[in-house]
């Protein structure tokens, strides 16, 4: 009854060019410290349930197989054959990749030409950072030749990411550091670095950031579950706020990419700041059957113009479809149990699902006046006509 | 089937007695940092939605009809009018309203007249100790004056409020400051202040509650949502916990308003405690096809009698009948649910369902007692008989 | 549909040996600072409702009696037949029982034999500690014996637990404390303490918790709802993370007991670390009619292989009941929503109920190996066959 021909996923990554076997993938199906518990698998997760509900179709097989068969039938039929029809049977029209991990991941022209489908570049602000350091000799070439690659990249990424939260928290001090602060924070990271060497340093971290806020591209920021290993309470987006206060009215848009499990507190900013908007779909991967709870949590204060829908996925075409569909499904039963209820009229949802699932992201990032990163793929507009 | 024939607003404000364009009426659906993002409206979000399902009918129009339609026909009735058929239509019996906040808004006795319905007023200590500020010259004579003029209001107000938590945060010391410490406080505040300046010094802000605490009248304490553009985390009710052990035992109720996202730690609170009680409908407002499951998560710990109702509403009365409508529906929705599976009788059902909309109100602020602000006003009476 | 024949208690204690009035069962229904609230009772609750819904059937009488007759039937029983047709009524099969909690409570013998049931014991390591003080002479036999006695310990209980969390907050340091540092403290324990006196030093408490590590056997961690008046944020799960890392790979399994209003921060964790495993079941009780939803939420993120029954029960045998019927209800309904969706597939919903219900506290704290405590009582082993 809802329906959202259209997806935009305004935040993911490549797939992995390898074949895969049973540990391999399952290894994939989660962010975690260290292999399974003796007696458990990360197949039994609302993860690993919800790819054998709704990848074994698009396979040929029958949902819910046993894993051990999905993963036979996938590489039966490479993962050049797995990876198109998988993520050409998403409904994912649009992808904006972050290419900034490493491994062996597809990049955006590849992954789009795979999908037959959009792909535009997200540059990820710590990994530039890291480049330039790789390549410049002293402080002041690094610095200028940041502020020089950040603005470079503006020029043909659809947004920036930063994945501060996760390098340091997000408990940063919400003001552009010093010139001279930044200096020696950067003289003292390039000391002790070696090529390749991380970024989390805070200063360097809030620098990139305002240089990132003074491009006017959407800087999106990671927040909630990040890194496994890491206190969650760090990456709650509620720190940001004095940091979102500080950008408000500079003209640069803020998406708070994830936000669970504090995924109410980013619909809060989403809906207190005009400039900051909420992201809904990374979530709903991770908690699978439940993704119409979680959506319906987000849709709680953020208003239906800054809700959008992103994968998060990595590695996995699977992850793909698996955000795609559960996404879809949570929004359908979500808006249409409300149309049933009486609570919104069937015209209302079928408009907000549209904006929550293309409309919004074509707005933000300005899609229609992008140049796809592969004009050869299947481009499909977001607003054919 | 569950039915809540009257309801107490344990808090509200009035309404604008100005007529009101698009924009002026949109401004008013939520508390946000600036204008709505370009391409983004007020009235597209879960409060929006709920008014142009409720509202439009007591006006004479379809439910969500376009919000340009809905306002035309309001100015059409006028202000006057309009505000009768609505706050008429809430099925609120009984207003305790908060009439200290700026703007041109009516007072409990017009709100009562326009509602036909009791009313009763609130004190708002920070305005309360602003009001005195502006009239005492000395540090004596303010916090001589200050005492007596919580004494006073707690002759005639059925309650205090305080947004200490919105202008200080709610991690406060929990104990009263000492003479010394107060005089202090009340020297650098009232040298620093020109006339109408906030309050916002903890030293005082803790002082003005513990004189409230000792009056005996039920105190209310903001909580979760409140000024928009603050860290949410600075107000979750959590942080009062040692003042709620402190203030135990002294015969003076705590109410915790709002709460939402941290409702379930008001009842948490309100379980613990005997002197606290957790505030819903406030939330419901903001969550519109939400409100059933806020509700619930307040249902899950806090004891039954220890909930009451308050639109939190301000400026439209709208947002009174969104909030009552919002309240008897979840109400009916969920306790009728757990009827129906059999988790519940139907008797207790509609006890606790009496007790959460008027009967709880009714005990904790006395009204049985109390003098209606308004006794012209078309007085119903919690317990008709 | 879904079916769970068998229930492995995790966490529990023992029941009360007196017979209760109105008042005193009253009284064991929730843990408060005081009395009820005038005009409002326990039994107002979610805890009251399920008592009220699920124990008297078992006693002879209709769902949803009042609580007088309830009480009186109880009474006429007498305290032993009532136990025993409560607890084996109950679908526990096996009780894993912390009998370190002061009060006349049956110990895990007598409870085994009164639910014709298994039960294993879990020793309380501040308890135990306390023990060790009263009878040691100095700081370095009181260290002796304390290593001597928790390992002694391990021979004989199923698991430790701690409540650190309880007395201290979990913000503890995460590493262990070095030795000079643990004779310091326990110097000054020792000194300022009368026989019977409480340990809530941190350093000890660390301590202990790394000598329960180095046992190997599984550690219970109080995390969420613990004594009434504290500060619940300070037991968020989430600030063990520290703790969690350290201790992951060394062969000990930590299991967050309770976790609730913080139970999805206790299923990422769960997700995140092999050893770590979450509880549900003590929330339950709590929450009552809202039992689905808060299992559901644990669902989200903790693996199926990683999630643990408990009641949490204490001194009323009613409190064991209604967990159990609580979660199995609870249990039967989300996963057969989700087959009935099609999310889940029977097969596999079936598989991980049994998983929640037994299968995983079997293989965690190696039931089958174990000798129970009461070998005379009714042996009902996990897996029967």
């Amino acid at each position: 009854m809802i329906e959202t021909p259209s997806l935009v996923d305004q935040y993911c990554h490549g797939v992995l060019r390898t074949e895969l076997g049973l540990g391999t993938f399952e290894a994939q199906l989660a962010r975690t410290e260290g292999p399974p518990a003796p007696g458990t698998t990360l197949f039994d997760t609302q993860t690993g349930f919800a790819v054998r509900r709704w990848c074994p179709p698009l396979l040929g097989l029958e949902p819910h197989c046993p894993p051990a068969r999905y993963l036979a039938r996938r590489r039966e039929l490479g993962v050049m054959e797995a990876d198109r029809r998988l993520l050409r049977g998403s409904g994912i029209t649009t992808y904006l990749v972050d290419a900034g991990l490493p491994g062996d991941l597809t990049g955006p022209e590849e992954l789009a030409s795979a999908a037959a489908a959009d792909a535009h570049e997200i540059v990820r602000l710590e990994l530039l950072a890291e480049q330039v350091a790789d390549t410049s000799g002293t402080v002041e070439s690094f610095l200028a030749n940041l502020a020089e690659a950040v603005h470079g990249a503006a020029a043909h990424a659809v947004a920036f990411t930063s994945v501060a939260g996760v390098r340091h928290g997000l408990a940063l001090a919400p003001e552009p550091p010093g010139p001279g602060e930044v200096r020696g924070a950067a003289a003292r990271w390039l000391t002790g670095r070696e090529v390749g060497g991380e970024l989390s340093d805070p200063v360097l971290l809030r620098h990139l950031l305002w240089i990132a806020v003074a491009s006017g591209r959407p800087l999106q920021l990671h927040a909630g579950l990040g890194e496994p290993g890491l206190r969650i309470d760090r990456t709650d987006p509620v720190l940001l706020t004095d940091f979102v206060r500080a950008t408000a009215g500079l003209g640069t848009d803020l998406v708070l990419l994830h936000g669970y499990p504090y995924h109410r507190h980013a619909a809060h900013l989403a809906g207190v700041f005009p400039h900051v908007y909420a992201d809904s779909g990374a979530a709903l991967v991770r908690t699978g059957a439940r993704a119409a709870t979680v959506l319906a949590e987000i849709l709680e204060l953020a208003p239906f113009g800054k809700i959008l829908f992103s994968s998060g996925a990595q590695g996995l075409p699977e992850l793909h479809v698996v955000a795609a569909r559960l996404f879809r499904e949570a929004l359908g039963r979500v808006l249409g149990t409300w149309v049933a209820e009486g609570a919104w009229s069937l015209g209302d949802a079928q408009r907000v699902a549209g904006m929550i699932a293309a409309g919004n992201a074509g707005r933000v990032y300005g899609l229609e006046e992008q140049v796809p990163a592969r004009p050869a793929g299947n481009v499909s507009p977001l607003r054919p006509g």
